[in-house]
């Protein structure tokens, strides 16, 4: 096989405009969307401290609304881990249907009020009850602590409810432990849940796939590989725990709704677990959005409202079907 | 709104690697796929004619197999138009289950010695009969003849069998033709079949699609512009019938499956076509296959069969279901 640095493709530089399709909300998003910036060295614990509290502050702005939303939340506490429970107004009391949600953030912020905000946001999207877990994250607890707390909440619900009327999720990062905890009930005997909902997700910290080269510099976020270290706290990244594209699905997988966008840097990830997926037997079924990139269009175009519908229509097909 | 020209985004010069988690031949593929090269002036009929001579050559060198193939071909002849009848050995003959298949070619060749050995793999995949139209082409046949001659052979199998044994499909301009098909039977009450499969198709000759930008120096296939011109013979690329996509889905389609890849061309055809059937309401499934250019790796990739698989798991799950 020859070098990949001699083959590789060299392609020159280009202008590419807003396509005139996409609705005048898309449009303006991505006319005005910017790169995140870079990240602290490694090791320095207060420089990244400084850093994600201030990108938390930004995604407080962003996503925790200023006036009540009609979506009661209440806290839970299950052996230390905290979460939060999200019940949408006027949804019967007596509905069992649960969504098990993990939020996103790079796997080192979005905890707390943008945690609570977004599951809310999850709740309006699905039309159901929403459990999000505030787990915790580094520098402070690195691998395997923020798997463990999803963990810790995914036993806690088993014992509460049928694992058929949960369905497990969470977009990037989220989407990275949704599947890593599915790995990890299946490998420790716990039964699966009826449906995992995976919305352009990290499965893969080694930065493997073809878009995270081919859509370099197209779609703002960077490569993701210092939080991604960070997280890892020395354990191998290409673990299935931490690298959930790299599991084995032939032994046990729910049925997968996978989303990304055409320009998203995670676009490879989700068609590759969508493949792995197929190639394992499993149910698995894919969208992807024209022109979107990570985080699609920041939320409320048209074109996310059709992603939404299909989310819903995926969790009302499979609810009660584990 | 603003001008795309200003807020279009600069993508600097890059080299981009072949991924080193694709198959051997799949990355085979990759390092020495050329680009086809540019195309005749649009009025220069011998220029074309030449052309096209040249490139059918090279398309029959590489799929018109050297050795007989176990699958037994026979003519049709429909009010003048020819079409191949493909029936794969050890088919059982009471085996009514039929693939109608567009040849593809940029809708500009591909046809003749050509459209019956790619119509015989088709029917290798698929496994059941095929029947692939010689549809007449430009320049000499411009827009609708090439239609025309795919609807008259549908007519003449509506004749012969019951819609829901009969699935329509084709690759890339065979795409088209497959999905303006359905349009024109639809509009002219004719009996919709029992699916439609469109292999990276070329579903807008207007080419807005996003990833006409983004993967343009990626995937070695160029814009097909000028053969889409040619085509027209002056129509309005963007009528439904020459470009698909902009159908009006909500008054019957058939399910579907599309496929695509991440460094293919028609992604963003194909992205749009699958949200803009489930928008419909029509069941529609996407594939997309992990650093694929328009027409996948050439075919015989371990990736390609597992595309195949997909392929095959659709047919036979709506075939007899119109």
């Amino acid at each position: 096989m020859a070098d990949d640095e001699n083959t590789g493709l060299r392609v020159p530089e280009r202008t590419i405009p807003i396509p005139a399709h996409l609705s005048p909300a898309a449009r303006g998003f991505l006319s005005v969307h910017g790169s995140p910036g870079g990240w602290p060295a490694l090791g320095d614990v207060a420089g990244w401290k400084a850093r994600l509290a201030a990108m938390d502050a930004m995604m407080t702005e962003r996503f925790v609304p200023k006036t009540p939303v009609p979506c009661a939340a209440t806290e839970r506490n299950d052996g230390g881990v905290l979460s939060y429970d999200l019940m949408p107004e006027g949804l019967d009391p007596g509905d069992r249907r649960l969504f098990y949600d993990m939020h996103g953030g790079a796997l080192v912020m979005g905890g707390g009020e943008v945690c609570k905000a977004r599951a809310q946001g999850m709740a309006a999207k699905v039309g159901a009850r929403v459990v999000s877990v505030d787990y915790r994250m580094p520098p402070d607890h690195p691998y395997p602590a923020s798997l463990d707390d999803c963990l810790t909440v995914y036993r806690a619900l088993l014992n509460e409810r049928d694992p058929a009327e949960i369905i497990v999720g969470g977009g990037s990062a989220g989407g990275n432990l949704a599947a890593a905890l599915i790995l990890r009930a299946r490998d420790e005997g716990l039964p699966l849940p009826a449906g995992l909902v995976l919305l352009s997700p990290e499965l893969d910290l080694t930065e493997s796939g073809d878009t995270f080269h081919t859509n370099a510099g197209i779609d703002p976020m960077g490569t993701l590989m210092l939080p991604n270290l960070l997280y890892a706290g020395g354990a191998d990244l290409a673990d299935p725990y931490l690298s959930p594209l790299f599991g084995d699905f032939t032994k046990g997988f729910p049925p997968t709704l996978l989303t990304s966008g055409t320009r998203d840097l995670f676009l490879s990830n989700t068609v590759r677990m969508h493949r792995a997926l197929r190639d394992a037997g499993i149910d698995a079924e894919l969208h992807v959005l024209e022109a979107a990139v990570h985080g699609n269009f920041g939320g409320g175009t048209p074109e996310e409202s059709s992603l939404d519908r299909d989310v819903r229509l995926f969790c009302k097909a499979h609810w009660g079907k584990a």
